[in-house]
């Protein structure tokens, strides 16, 4: 039967309209180092509309409203800031596509992902064109011209043989409104984003208006970024990877205030901007956290606005959650995305009417999905578990904002075998269970399982129970090869300085929480855990340095008083 | 450009499936006078999928997948409890349409959307029997079942030609599961409500999938219901109009639990509800708010579980609002929609950081469209004015979730010129404005503004300001002929018991707030406004009563020592 109900697409062109008029009022301030440079989200739209004819009639982008249609595709290699907004809404919202380039990959990578995207203009912030320039002998001849965003001395493109152009000047003189797409195919791409793995070359993920309208939807509701127009929301998180987890675009839909902070991304500058521009609401890694934390140890901070912060990325250590409860009265939710689900998934409210105990184990775990995921777990023989928290398997999904492909080599989508299932559901690669009330508890990434005599260890679990250690401040546990057992976990932490704790005093802690045959004997201080671009533990990089005799190995042996016959003894270890 | 992210389409059966798993463990309660009869949703999704099969199977029941296919009609005849709840899911995510009557249209009516709609099973209340009787003789042949829920006497339908079914013997023994329709078209229809205008034939509007779907991930937002599964939900509204406003959706969507009252719909046994189910959000119209204060002025009642509620379907007195903030701490959050904006649109949050007097302005507007809908103000000449919170004209809104036709005689939608603008915007026929902050104020509604000697006088602006009369419990103002000015404003009010205030101290009253020609000559005390099937205010009721000299009204003239020579005069009045 025919509904009556209309067939209007949900599109950026949307939610940059709404924004730029009913919540046209709200502001965007972005970091100068001393203060913020603000303006109304109805100046965005107009410098929206203005960036959009410059780059239609200017560099004869080309625009699309249909998937089949030939899209142009602008690149940015941005810091978070106001001109990299402008960016996000214009360009898909005119029909183009935007490609966020990670600032932090390596640029082999990078320059991989500008020759498969099929980058023709390339919009640079002037205070990273030093880091662009490493990059700019390997662009291929598609990149027509690259716009510089902001003051400073131009010369390190001086071998770019397309036109440069300064971004201010780019949209001088434009006209302030512009015919946004108002019957743009939904399913027509938007943005893309290529995935940060330490194996193989990157994959593109291919947004499109209709994920993304939607994703927005999804993380503005209560349990998620809980946003409206009394909120200021402040995206630590960068927007070089995956939408910055659609906090712009939900800061737009809702009339949040957007708090960015350009290139300022340590800890101290991160501190003053959430002392001066006041958020209610932040979203980072748990690496970002935790420095927060101790930057706020060392020199006490008003962070009395933040209400609450979304730790999504890597697990969040239940310690670093209690200190945020505790010392901060600041809520620090819990989440499990990736790039390929959109960012945002799960997250981790737990239900009302819990005791203390129980509501600190909701939230340790990734929490639930929301409505536009489906979800399942399947084991080893490929048989979909029940949700009884104590099953256990891989982690697939489906759905809306969840990707279906990859951008294969000639801009068609390809589905590749080992990322998905005959049925259609993405493979996360993440191993875990879900309750019968539907939290998801991720034990382990599939490939950092630690297989030790015929047994699995989780070196989640292991990092986990070394980060409640008072002294730890960051812990990575890995597996290396081992004759005996096939493979053993090696633990890599960094203290807290002048802590004077022992690694022996780390096992002995370990070995009170976990059993005694998953305690790892090889043990290493470091500075910092190595991170990957998106700022997640780059357990490879470890086993690389660890392969190569380049990291300082302390073995220790069991404890002592431990006997025999625990459980590992009990399956032949 | 192909995005990499899939069709998956937004249904009913995907909010059935996930809130009868991922929230599995969250409860409807349906009143029965004395207690609660509560289930799971996993045990709502298994009657759902028994009641599936049994209208599949038993009733020969017809599905489709797409708009083109012919479905079959399942329509209801039912208070708010579990088995209309049980129907709201079932029905369309089984690929039928539900078809909701409202038990309080007249029966003509009513028989005319039975056969417009193509009915061909309706399922009624055992305890709406009489009721339905009225009707029995006038139902076309098309229904071919009835299934009545619940115990109880069936002679009332000993005339009836085709089938009568029990519903839970019809159920009993079928599958609990049942394959919902995955890869139904979003756009298919799902659910089907026919206005309840006072003139001409009720207008069928036929919402689907898509617009279910996304109303219902508007409607849980954080300035909207705010919906976790953290809360209780009691909606007061009926779900025989408008999909109950998509509260039960909604609380599917997201876990929140459910109260239903079922047959209980007076004040005292709404309030018991209230007490027993310990809701944080109702939704009801102004009317069963003002009830339920003077209910809890006479018998004090614990209603401290509720933290908001919305006030929808009539514009909201401010003094309500206020007596509601005062004296029980509950937020009555103000909000405007139509059945052809799937129910609820704007809400009035207001912004942050305003003063106590700003922000009650702000509670006092109809509030902020969401992102989903469009919308514009156009004066008399067509010509769209700007959101300055000062030019009025006609409110026109478009989106995924306001309807673009009307079913027509065929089921082909059709687009009634006076209903729609050439360009497809629906012409609400409310007035209002709008300001630079996206608030919108309804003045009135286009046809009942009150045309005095060339001078538009605002019915609702004098509603609003003798609602703040601590003797008024109800206040409506219609456009009556006159002689010498075209039309005047005539007063009907009902008085709290024992207030012992005569009409002309509402009059002195009402002159110290609106301009003394604005001030009401006639004047009529009435022991309730009357109400049309949705609990509006029948204002063509009350100038029929007063054409048929069936109203005792009460001429009043103007205020002693009122001086000539105000804005009236200027004009020629």
């Amino acid at each position: 039967m025919h509904s009556t109900m209309p067939d209007t697409p949900l599109t950026i062109a949307r939610i940059l309209e709404y924004g730029s008029t009913v919540q046209g009022s709200s502001t965007v301030a972005t970091w100068t180092g001393d203060g913020f440079d603000r303006r109304t989200y109805a100046e965005v739209g107009e410098r929206a509309a203005r960036l959009a004819h410059a780059l239609r009639t200017s560099l004869g982008l080309s625009v699309g409203t249909r998937p089949e249609d030939r899209q142009g595709v602008v690149a940015t290699f941005m810091w978070n800031n106001a001109r990299h907004l402008e960016l996000f809404l214009a360009v898909p919202a005119m029909g183009a596509v935007l490609h966020t380039l990670n600032v932090r990959m390596p640029v082999e990578q990078l320059a991989y992902t500008v020759r498969h995207a099929g980058d023709e203009v390339i919009v640079v912030d002037s205070g990273l064109l030093g880091e662009f320039a490493a990059l700019l002998p390997r662009l291929p001849a598609a990149v027509r011209h690259i716009v510089v965003a902001g003051p400073g001395d131009r010369t390190p493109l001086s071998g770019f043989a397309g036109e440069v152009h300064d971004y201010e000047q780019l949209i001088a003189g434009m006209p302030s409104d512009y015919p946004w797409e108002e019957d743009l195919d939904e399913r027509t791409a938007a943005t893309m984003c290529y995935t940060s793995g330490t194996t193989g070359n990157p994959k593109g993920v291919v947004y499109s208006h209709r994920s993304i309208h939607l994703h927005c939807l999804q993380v503005a509701a209560p349990n998620r970024y809980d946003l409206t127009n009394r909120e200021t929301v402040f995206p630590i998180a960068p927007m070089y990877h995956v939408n910055a987890w659609t906090v712009p675009h939900a800061a737009f839909a809702t009339g949040a205030d957007l708090l960015l902070a350009d290139r300022h991304t340590g800890p101290g500058p991160l501190s003053r901007v959430i002392e001066a521009g006041r958020p209610t609401f932040a979203s980072a890694v748990p690496t970002v956290w935790t420095m927060l934390s101790q930057e706020w140890d060392a020199r006490p901070r008003d962070i009395s606005s933040l209400r609450r912060g979304l730790v999504g990325g890597s697990a969040c250590p239940p310690a670093l959650m209690a200190a945020y409860r505790d010392r901060y009265s600041v809520e620090l939710l819990h989440a499990w995305g990736m790039t390929e689900t959109s960012s945002l998934a799960t997250t981790a409210l737990p239900p009302r009417g819990v005791d203390a105990e129980r509501e600190r184990a909701y939230r340790a775990t990734q929490g639930q999905f929301p409505l536009s995921v489906r979800f399942r777990i399947v084991d080893e023989q490929g048989v979909v578990v029940p949700n009884d928290d104590v099953a256990t398997g891989e982690l697939q999904v489906r759905g809306p904002c969840v990707t279906a492909a990859y951008r294969g080599a000639d801009g068609v989508p390809e589905r590749p075998a080992e990322g998905f299932t005959p049925d259609g559901w993405l493979r996360t690669g993440d191993v875990g269970r879900v309750s019968p009330d539907g939290y998801l508890t991720l034990t382990d990434r599939a490939k950092d399982v630690i297989k030790s005599g015929g047994e699995f260890i989780s070196g989640v679990a292991l990092e986990t129970a070394l980060a409640e250690h008072p002294a730890v401040v960051e812990a990575a546990v890995v597996a290396v090869p081992d004759d005996r057992w096939g493979e053993r976990p090696l633990a890599a932490v960094s203290l807290r300085a002048g802590s004077g704790v022992a690694l022996a005093d780390l096992r002995d802690f370990l070995s009170r929480h976990v059993a005694s045959w998953m305690v790892p004997e090889r043990w290493a201080v470091v500075a910092s855990v190595p991170k990957t671009s998106v700022g997640k533990y780059d357990k490879r990089d470890i086993q690389d340095r660890y392969a190569q005799g380049r990291l300082d190995v302390v073995h220790l042996g069991r404890r002592p008083g431990d006997r025999a016959g625990d459980r590992a003894g009990l399956i032949g270890m």
